[in-house]
Parts: C-alpha cells; sequence; structure tokens
C-alpha cells in the first residue's frame, strides 16, 4: 500500500510525536513533533526532519550543530498517531551534548543522573 | 534530588507522552500518555499506568488482557516533557496482539508490514 503522510493521525496542532532509536544500538535517544510536511521531508530526504514547537519552523536535526540524524527506517505505529525513526546519528542527540535525552531516571524515588555530555 | 511528578510539564490536557521500551531487548513497543498520578501509580506499583485518552480513565496497562508491564527503570529527558519506562513485556504490548505497535514500515514508498500478530 502506498504510504501517505496525510493519513497519518495527527493532534490538533497538526503535529505527530516522533520516537528517535539508534538503528545499531536500540537505544532511544529523543523525542520531538513532526507534522506531514515533515514526514515527507523526512523520507525524501533521509535527513530526519521534525517541526520546532518553539522557533515555529521546519528543524532539519544537526543541520547547525552537525549532529545530524541519517534515517534508516521509518515506523507508524497500530493507531497512526505515532513515529518511531531508526536513525544513525552523528555524535550527541541531545542539545546538553549527550548521546540521549533520556540520561536522568528515577531510581528510589531520587533522579540519577547516568551519562555524562560527551566531549 | 528527590523526584516529584509535579515537576514534569505536562500537556494543555495534563499529560506527558511514556515510551515503553523492552529492557532486554531494547525494542520499542508503545506510545501513550500519562498523567502525574499515573506517573506516581507507576512508581509505587512497578506496574505500568498509563491515562487512557479515550476512555478517560486510568489504565494499568495489562489489567484485563494480561500483558502487563512491569516497570525496570523510569527515564526522563532533557526538557522534562518525555518519559521513557524500561518495562518487562508480558506477551504482546499492541492490542493488534504483535509483540510492538510498531510493526508497519515505510519503505520505498510503501507501508510493510513486518510482524504478524502472536498466537
Amino acid at each position: 500500500m502506498p504510504f501517505d503522510p496525510a493519513t497519518l493521525r495527527y493532534n490538533e496542532a497538526g503535529l505527530i510525536p516522533a520516537i528517535a532509536q539508534d538503528h545499531a544500538s536500540g537505544e532511544v535517544l529523543m523525542m520531538a513533533w513532526m507534522n506531514a510536511e515533515a514526514v515527507a521531508q523526512t523520507l525524501e530526504t533521509e535527513r530526519v526532519t521534525y517541526w520546532s514547537r518553539s522557533r515555529g519552523a521546519f528543524w532539519v536535526k544537526g543541520e547547525s550543530s552537525g549532529h545530524v540524524q541519517k534515517l534508516v527506517d521509518l515506523r507508524v505505529d497500530c493507531d497512526r498517531d505515532c513515529l518511531l525513526v531508526l536513525v544513525d546519528q552523528t555524535g550527541p542527540a541531545c542539545h546538553t551534548n549527550r548521546r540521549s535525552c533520556f540520561y536522568t531516571a528515577v531510581r528510589d524515588g531520587d533522579e540519577v543522573e547516568l551519562m555524562a555530555p560527551m566531549t
């Protein structure tokens, strides 16, 4: 069946959450948002492209930092309201310079930092 | 630092996205939503508990199906607006009886089913 980004289910702001996962290690790197055009651009260019809610603009991941995400595979969930992008991540995915944005764990009621910024 | 669910950033409906990942295989299983009380209950009970937007009620994953998610680790992202729950998943995570909700890939413009329902 041909894929059409318009058939996904977007929220009231026209956005769908996209989870980025390292295609080799399986590490979950980050979650950000796409609109239909960002989904289409990601597939066309194979450079993962989000919609920045704070800037109100397309966000080609790594465009300024060099920490690009090359698309390896795009997955759609059963409800068609969430995406999983398997990526080849250059450098850190997180703006704090950590490999993953999910570097804080909650253990025994405390927050624990699991990862240091990359150098 | 003690963890307080009230310090997370929820959307206008009081919800935060939670990504469930198999703690052993790294497979991303599903994405659903939690409110502050669901986060607290998940930590207390170690049974992953979402907020069902369609039912407007707590959703203790697997309560009716038996396909429970035992909490292994809870992670908070850098912006504190997304959670990653590492889980020990019994059976399929998806209501279609597939292990993961992300069973559809987009390849060369077509939708491809990667996984059959579990038997």
